[in-house]
């Protein structure tokens, strides 16, 4: 790991010292994974990540791991600090097959820097679009190769051309789900929309929270209907609530309503409070 | 891993003791992956095997270790034995977020045993539909959760029911795709019919070689074709060319053609030469 990364490896209830190679989260992917925002020595939404990963490793059929150990692990590398921890369970060690046989689950622990606040971003379009998948559709799973090929779009374009801080993706029927790395809200007519997520993308933990604002709920969204909006914000639980500033031509300044729903989050979890000016 | 399996693993040209915690393989499924025979100490179908893989790591943007290198790792897991070797490459270690950077490649070599020889195989049709990704279709990458939770779909099943070797999929349009661990081909009119695979799907390293053969051809085929073929066989590079014996209420007994071709590929691969009888 790089020295802003430290992790902790269990299989079951051991911690071990490496990653079986015969992991099956590295033959097939098979597992999912949790991107957490820490505070205070501890992580606020800790309840709600658990819950998400729950519904996919039971729609996996992937053994828990004890909720009680993982959170314990997860805290002893926060050492008090403002950080990222991130978990990975996989349904462990494996034959070669894809039958999946029942076995303890690995689960990876590892703590990672807060990314830099930024007060607004660019969005661009992705080409790639995403598969329908309805089956796996919602959950945190780490079948991730879409989300890496629509990322490194824009990694070898010219510079004037390339900047961005998140790409937006459609699904093959040209419909809107979400930057690659967080779930997005259009505000149309006074109401905070955001994709159903039903044939896939994943349904974030900060997006949960948005939709049980007043005022928020899904529906399916074109192209069109972000950039028509009165404002789009992208949203994930490591940066909470971020206004965008940019997609395209298109450009917004800050939105009241964004302003507003940004205060209330920092109120709902203090991981998200504005920084105190240097 | 289990006594039957050994395992190698490397990061670049360096011998390592164990896979990173951060290696993207883990992460994401960041990877690609060959499953070869090995007979008589090497493994017949290696250059076919490495073309395979280098279409896929190019795909994806993720450095080639040394072929020479990888070679002689997996050949001296053989001890002379006909087996089973595993190759998994992965984008090597990264930081946490989808976007690659340029990193040395983590790969792994594994040796496991040969599957025990059967004369023919039952299928079974599998309810899940296998999404559509044209940008990874026919590649052998590491996002292998459709196949898992598609083979898991006869798991749990009662004993009389739950019989079958492997099972077919479709793609959500309805048309065949193959089987979880192997392609598909039909005899009708007399020609061997398999699925194009431009949008979801792996080209198996087998199917390449039947496809060369006189009157084998890409069509797409509806469940319909397949039971109304003449004669259907499954085929990977573990195990040759795999006579279907029975899908659902149909069966078939072993069609000339098959037995044929069989004879045919075990000239063009010894691993697949009849076993003695004891």
């Amino acid at each position: 790991m790089s020295d802003d990364a430290r992790a902790r490896i269990f299989v079951g209830d051991i911690e071990v010292d490496a990653v079986p190679p015969n992991d099956r989260g590295l033959a097939y992917g098979d597992g999912v994974f949790e991107t957490m925002r820490a505070f205070g020595g501890s992580v606020p939404w800790w309840a709600r990540h658990w819950q998400r990963l729950t519904r996919g490793i039971d729609l996996l059929g992937i053994k828990a791991p004890d909720e009680a150990r993982v959170r314990e692990a997860a805290e002893s590398l926060l050492e008090g600090c403002d950080s990222v921890i991130k978990l990975i369970v996989t349904r462990g060690m494996g034959t070669r097959g894809y039958g999946p046989s029942p076995s303890q689950p690995t689960w990876i622990v590892s703590r990672h820097p807060v990314p830099k606040h930024v007060e607004a971003i660019t969005l661009r379009w992705c080409h790639l679009r995403l598969a329908e998948q309805p089956a796996l559709a919602g959950i945190k799973h780490c079948n991730r190769l879409e989300q890496v090929l629509a990322r490194a779009e824009w990694l070898h374009l010219p510079p004037d051309e390339m900047y961005a801080d998140d790409g937006l993706m459609l699904d093959s029927q040209g419909h809107v789900v979400g930057a690659t790395a967080g779930n997005v809200f259009a505000l149309r007519n006074g109401h905070w929309l955001t994709p159903p997520l039903d044939r896939c993308g994943v349904r974030g933990v900060c997006r949960e929270w948005v939709l049980a604002e007043p005022g928020a709920a899904e529906a399916r969204l074109a192209p069109s209907d972000i950039r028509s909006a009165d404002a789009i914000f992208v949203c994930n639980a490591v940066r909470g609530i971020l206004p965008v500033a940019r997609l395209g031509d298109r450009t917004w300044s800050l939105h009241p309503q964004v302003a507003r729903l940004r205060a209330r989050l920092a109120e709902a979890n203090p991981a998200f409070a504005p920084m105190e000016s240097p």
